[in-house]
Parts: C-alpha cells; sequence; structure tokens
C-alpha cells in the first residue's frame, strides 16, 4: 500500500445543511448522509463535511477553536476559461470571493473563493501540470 | 472532466525546512522542491507544502492570520495494527498526539495527529469501507 496518500478530506462546518446546501449549489452530489456528515465520492478518496464541534471532539480537543484557511484544495483546469466557468459557478452558489482568476507569477491563472466556513479553493489552470480527460494530475 | 475532485492540497507552513524534514521522517519523498515549496505526488493528485504568508498573499489577503484544524486529511488503512504503526511512525517522527488510536463509536478505530503547523492528520480503520492493493477508496 502506498505511503503518500489521502484517503479522506474532512471539511468542519457550522451548519451541515448551509454546506450541503452550497455543495449541491457547485453540482456536488453527496454519496451517503447521515444525520451528522454527507461524504462525497472523489477518485479514489472522500470528502466529508462534518460539524466543526463534534470534529474538535473527535480529534480529542473538545471545545477548541478550529481555525481555517491555510490549508487550500485545488481543482486544476485545462485552461484559463475553464478556471472562469467553475469560478463563476462558485460566485453564483454563494462563494466568498478572495481573488478573481488571474494570470499569476509562474505562469499559470489562479484564483481562490472561500466556502460557508472559510474552507478555501483554488480553481487553477497550470500549463505545467497536464490533466488526463479526468482531471487526474499526475506530478511531472 | 469530473466536477468533483481535487487536484492538489496545499498546507500552509511557517517553516518549510522543518516541514520537508518531517514529512521525510513519515517517509515522503518530493517529486519537485523550489525556494518556497514542496510538491509530493500522491495518486491523481499532489500535495504541496507552500509558505503560510506567502499563502495568505496568494489567496489574496496578504497578512491574514490562517488558522488550522478545521479541516483534516485522512489515511484510511487495511486493519487495526496498519492504523497502529503508522501512528506509530508519526510520533517518531515528531507529530503531536492528539488522540491516539481506539475503537470509536462508528465501528472503526481512528487517532489523530498534528504536523509541525498545526495540520491534522487522521490515521483511520473503517471496516465498511474497504480498500485496494494501492490504498484508494471507492465509497460504498
Amino acid at each position: 500500500m502506498r505511503d503518500q496518500r489521502v484517503t479522506l478530506i474532512t471539511l468542519g462546518v457550522d451548519d451541515l445543511a448551509r454546506s450541503t446546501g452550497f455543495y449541491a449549489a457547485l453540482g456536488w452530489e453527496p454519496a451517503q448522509e447521515t444525520e451528522g456528515a454527507a461524504f462525497y465520492r472523489l477518485d479514489g478518496m472522500a470528502l466529508s463535511l462534518f460539524g466543526r464541534a463534534a470534529l474538535a471532539a473527535d480529534q480529542g480537543r473538545p471545545g477548541a477553536a478550529l481555525g481555517t484557511g491555510a490549508m487550500t484544495l485545488a481543482q486544476n483546469f485545462a485552461d484559463r476559461a475553464a478556471v472562469d466557468a467553475a469560478f463563476a459557478r462558485a460566485e453564483a452558489a454563494g462563494a466568498e470571493v478572495l481573488k478573481r482568476p488571474e494570470a499569476v507569477f509562474w505562469g499559470g491563472y489562479s484564483g481562490y473563493w472561500a466556502d460557508p466556513d472559510g474552507h478555501v479553493w483554488e480553481m487553477a489552470h497550470n500549463p505545467f501540470w497536464p490533466l488526463d480527460v479526468d482531471g487526474r494530475l499526475a506530478l511531472p
């Protein structure tokens, strides 16, 4: 089994219904929903939404104030137009715009938005990182 | 191209050398290193380490205090012994122990640790979520 892997990303959220509504507006469909969590299928892994206080307790530190923003999840796209389209879709879903897509110093094109709990997503095109037809990335 | 995907996870870090040293102690090998970032190959995606202040600036909010902890990255394993071994390896690498692996209410086995910047990892066995030989997860 490979050591370098991530099988589940969990986002702590303050209002599960608000968050599932936001991701539904992005076009995401949960594979499983329970009273306190929602699970989305990714490629070879999953993403879940889980109450922020419940996550703190699950981590063994009930009552801790968990922060956001220092971990970014990114979607890379095949071209700039696809970045713009994805960004517009997020904005229409109610995302907080942090930085609109723009050409960046490393030769790519990138913008950032935050979900209702402050979790940050980057929408990017990196001409040096080719994607396969399913949008999977293999670092050169 | 699939909409539900993550191609890059970026962890904001305070000291890149300290962080690359920590992940090296876990057995992770970077595919690319630059003066300000390190990139690791995952399956169909990548993980990067990037300066926390530089990340805030890149997100369009220079000077922002970015928090951690409300987003968890998890590795699932085939059995409890593998969870224990991975957890011990992280502790030996200098991880902060948040919760040692224990049987949990949903029928699995899970522990949490934090990396030098407070990014939280869960080491888990979920008997209801089978993994393939490479450790990839497909939600039932």
